[in-house]
């Protein structure tokens, strides 16, 4: 691989226009990183990234750059195998942001493949704190864990190296932290509308909730009428969503997963 | 009833020492309000309380003092009917602090009843910002209502009044936004202990999953595999939990209940 001397002259091309592809490139660029090229086959959505990241769009895959020091595969999981296939790229660095596939399809296009996977919900316009986000890598090599390391030592303080497997397994867990959790907080709200409260009425309940479980872990902080065994009052609620079959069986499993500890 | 000037001089009497006694307690008397004694049938409970709150431990009913300007039971469901069964106190205001339980079962005690229920999940030893609690109020007397409007007001700046079966279905609200979402942390908790992972990698996670639902709303907030129906990580994160039946089937339901969207 060509050396750089700093990562400041690094080349980053991105591949993707979404999520991931704008808060990371965003944070990259945010941290002196420069940012080349950005592919998507909608021209749109090419441009329209590129411009936030002064780099230049890209729709074709032969147009993209040979010579960059890291390639960012930062598009669906389902599309990662299909453009590595295509993508002819030596020994150049290769990674995904995926939390849930595996390193090796990357395979078929370099020698050097790797993986940054955010452990955070990212949304295209919602700003987070990069510093406190840990961000899980794997690399092949030698040389890309290094580059990696470097790059992503730029964004946050958080680096943790995991292999598939273990990388696998914290996204599966974060479907319960994240999206799970976000589910119960729909359920909330559907719940309140029912007499037309808003959501609002349970900010500081999920807020304090959330900062509860970092504070002083999960277990402890578990409470309620499943953790105390109120049998009465879960009746109650039972017959409350006896017209929500859907929330009702959420209600019950949910309230026998708790009282099984 | 007997008109005290201010609520800085009422005399209020707490029934209970558990999580809602001491931290209702505590943030009456930081607001420059008067507990006079703390009931509660052990004599260790109602000694640590009163004397955090100055007050005076009392352990038989016929001890309580009559003339007090609010009595509070703080105490479990259940023992909120047998407690006002026992007690005789005209038409001083008596209140319960229960999301569900209602307002009638005080009506043997007293012609003056009422409700604060802080919708907040409480525990003896961690502090939280109650000007920010949504106190929900309910009261069968105009007094009632202007008395607990008063006190209310000195230690949150929301006030809510709801009739029993509004704030029922509050409570309800809460077990899902609450209860149910630190079970999700305290089941990814468990995930990660697999590969002996620490909780902590997921804070930043589960801190922004509750900063994003109140700022945007939980249903613009939803992400995840099931939220873009993507069917292979879902098979593939069931495959994962083949071995714990229980969280396989709370992954199975709720994501069937997310894509229903």
């Amino acid at each position: 691989m060509l050396k750089r001397s700093s990562v400041a002259y690094f080349r980053i091309v991105i591949l993707g226009s979404g999520n991931v592809a704008t808060q990371l490139g965003l944070a990259l660029r945010q941290n002196g990183l420069h940012i080349t090229q950005v592919y998507s086959r909608n021209r749109r959505h090419a441009s329209a990234l590129a411009s936030l990241l002064k780099a230049s769009p890209v729709t074709a895959l032969g147009k993209i750059e040979k010579n960059a020091d890291l390639y960012i595969l930062a598009v669906k999981d389902d599309a990662i195998p299909v453009l590595a296939k295509k993508l002819k790229l030596k020994d150049r660095l290769l990674i995904h942001t995926s939390g849930s596939v595996g390193m090796e399809v990357l395979k078929p296009a370099s020698t050097t493949t790797g993986v940054i996977y955010p452990l955070q919900t990212l949304s295209k316009d919602r700003k987070i704190n990069w510093r406190k986000v840990p961000l899980c890598l794997e690399s092949n090599t030698k040389s890309g864990k290094t580059l990696l390391e470097k790059i992503a030592g730029r964004v946050s303080e958080d680096i943790v190296w995991l292999n598939t497997e273990e990388r696998r397994l914290v996204h599966l867990s974060a479907v319960f932290a994240c999206n799970f959790t976000n589910h119960m907080y729909v359920i909330a709200e559907n719940l309140l509308k029912k007499k037309k409260f808003p959501f609002r009425l349970l900010h500081p309940l999920v807020l304090e909730t959330a900062l509860k479980a970092t504070e002083i872990g999960p277990l402890p902080a578990q409470t309620g009428p499943a953790a105390r065994s109120d049998d009465k009052t879960m009746k109650k609620h039972l017959k409350m969503l006896t017209t929500d079959k859907n929330y009702r069986a959420i209600y019950s499993n949910l309230s026998k997963s708790i009282k099984r500890k």
